[in-house]
């Protein structure tokens, strides 16, 4: 045997197709609903081949960022099908004019490839994209405080921990789009608590779910730096696909995370609008040149995703923290979150008393861009992984539902 | 032998009296010089005693809180001399009229002793004021970023953080009053190097050095309590005497990290006017009440301050970040940091272009509370100890000349 061609088809139905009548039907889905899955494959078949086989890569190459997300993920060759009977031939010479690049071959496995130094890598806005577009619009907050470690039957120490965040991972992993460790909540055990989330991280990460670690780090300089390289680098230990930063020293001292994380095809959420009652004395207050602070933020937020030079319907690479909690302050404040393309993680849902009905009005045409978060609500149904996962699945489907379809 | 009375004369001669005429003289000095020392040398005399020998604390008991402090550090009795001269029968009546308490036997320590549960606490104010009398006013920053380690031909892993540390703690430890660990530098390398940090902070409490660990930390709810937790609880892996945080979310929702830190005779440092450039955008900025961010901050830090019952004319616990190159913004904003009470901690010394003879300038009134902090410009003298130490207590000389008789 000289190579692998993989994928085919997909018996899933991701989330983006579940309102559409073809996802009752039996039988495999080519095109989209199959992007994602088949760069799972490939790099899984790549990690197992090694150097021994030639690994061709198909399903769901619909255009140039596809076919490279296939190369990363260690093909050898990508094939088009359905990509060719909507995208014609012109596609084909669209891919053909990507630089060559030859397959990041050795044990790197699929993070090594995408992420590679010289490898044109694969902005955040896109895979996370991909991942509401298979399993539904929703963040997972990991938060073990205390009274959760207590319902859950576990000591508040580093190894309650470890189990909270091996069941966490049991759950969640590849079944929803993105999970958020609180790092407090592992801060507090010292370097034993961060250890669990170093660990945490990395199985996020081997199963190809995107993380996203709530840190909310800012400071200025090579301090700013230090934090980027913390979080955002391919060999930093507590690596996570995206983190949260605070523009207090304002947002341009944030430079140094947002260069990184695009070099390094990471995500950035910067804090503007927070879900709490003390939040708008800051976070409203007038700058010199008027506006908000908030509106500051935004603005650079804005200009950041402006200079990606991608495809613009897609969410950009700098996302923006915006509670759902905020009622009409979008609005008076003036903010145009939609024309940012920043992905915006709403915290606030359940404990803080907004529901999935809520999103529509506060985000309006930006909805689309809204990356719901739970945390309290969804693990109060653990500690046993499959109430969790279903209920996970359940909420990820709802917010889909009022997000995608409003 | 039943017991030991500590302490009688000090040699030493503390920054605060290096300006009279006295300290040049030969013999030892008692009251105010010797306060902090007779605690010190209580706390190790009990430490090796346990419970087989009575102590009496003796040594520069000027009032109530000295001699709570003598009794804190492990005293069974305790003597008055000099405060006798100069506060009359008045200060033993004072000191009787405290509620009476065992001392806290066993091998806990000094740190245990301090913060003991049901015991008083000493706050955090006091001991800064105690630490900068003696030692000079100066917080020294370990920042063992890139190229300082480079320079110091140490690897930029957790090995090479943790012989910078251990320089770091050779030099300054008992030397200055405070020494400040940049957390970023340490997160870099994951949960190995927050193990290093870890160490550091347990080094400077076992030599009485005061920590101040730089984390710029800010959330809300039990998010914001989890992160007092990791740093200001007494048994936290990660505890330190004081740490910075950063009120974007508004300076309401840090209440429980300011809690907390009353609670265990810990400071907070909270952000208010910062050193660079991006920084006024939002500090500022002008909320609907008026004024500015960092004012509404001052008023929160000042409100807490308020509530101690200690002698108004020390330093609170609740401290303020305020770069020492903010210029006229103090004023302009009209800001009164004097009457705050708060310990002001300047960077901005050196590196980003203040000198000492700016302080002056930029705290006026409030020249006595600010505790200037330098890093790489101290650094740069490593890796040996005795070059660092030096530039270290010639910089704390120069700064108290400064901030206490400007």
């Amino acid at each position: 045997m000289a190579g692998v061609v993989a994928t085919n088809t997909t018996l899933t139905r991701p989330t983006s197709v579940a309102a559409h009548p073809v996802s009752a039907q039996a039988g495999g889905l080519s095109g989209r609903p199959l992007t994602a899955r088949a760069a799972e494959v490939v790099a899984l078949v790549r990690d197992r081949a090694g150097d021994a086989l030639a690994v061709i890569g198909s399903g769901g190459v619909m255009d140039v960022d596809d076919a490279l997300a296939l190369s990363d993920a260690g093909a050898d060759l990508v094939q088009v099908y359905t990509g060719l009977v909507y995208g014609g031939p012109a596609l084909v010479r669209r891919i053909a004019a990507e630089p060559r690049r030859g397959p990041a071959r050795g044990p790197l496995g699929r993070r090594g490839r995408r992420e590679r130094r010289g490898g044109r890598v694969r902005h955040f806005g896109l895979r996370l994209q991909e991942a509401t577009d298979r399993l539904g619009t929703l963040c997972v907050g990991v938060d073990p405080h205390p009274p959760l470690l207590a319902e859950w039957g576990l000591p508040d120490d580093a190894d309650g921990l470890a189990r909270f965040a091996d069941a966490c991972v049991e759950a969640f992993a590849g079944q929803v789009a993105v999970v958020k460790p609180q790092s407090a909540f592992f801060e507090r055990h010292g370097s034993r608590g961060v250890a669990v989330l170093e660990r945490l991280l990395a199985d996020l990460r081997g199963t190809g779910t995107l993380s996203l670690l709530d840190v909310k780090r800012g400071d200025i300089g090579s301090t700013m730096q230090a934090y980027a390289d913390a979080y955002l680098r391919d060999d930093a230990p507590l690596a996570a696909d995206a983190i949260t930063v605070s523009p207090f020293l304002g947002a341009g001292s944030l430079a140094p995370a947002l260069d990184l994380a695009r070099a390094t095809g990471r995500g950035v959420f910067v804090l503007a609008l927070t879900s709490n009652a003390e939040g708008p004395g800051v976070q409203h207050a007038v700058p010199a040149g008027g506006g908000s602070v908030a509106g500051d933020v935004v603005a650079t937020v804005a200009a950041r995703n402006a200079g990606l030079d991608g495809v613009p319907a897609r969410p950009g690479d700098v996302g923006l923290v915006v509670g759902a909690t905020v009622g009409d302050a979008v609005q008076r404040l003036g903010l145009d979150l939609a024309a940012s393309g920043a992905p915006l993680l709403a915290p606030g849902l359940g404990a803080q008393g907004a529901t999935v009905d809520d999103l529509a009005g506060v985000f309006g045409a930006a909805a689309h861009l809204v990356l719901p978060t739970s945390s309290r609500d969804l693990l109060r149904h653990g500690p046993t992984p499959g109430p969790l996962r279903e209920a996970g699945q359940a909420l990820a489907a709802r917010c889909s539902a009022a997000l995608r379809h409003p």
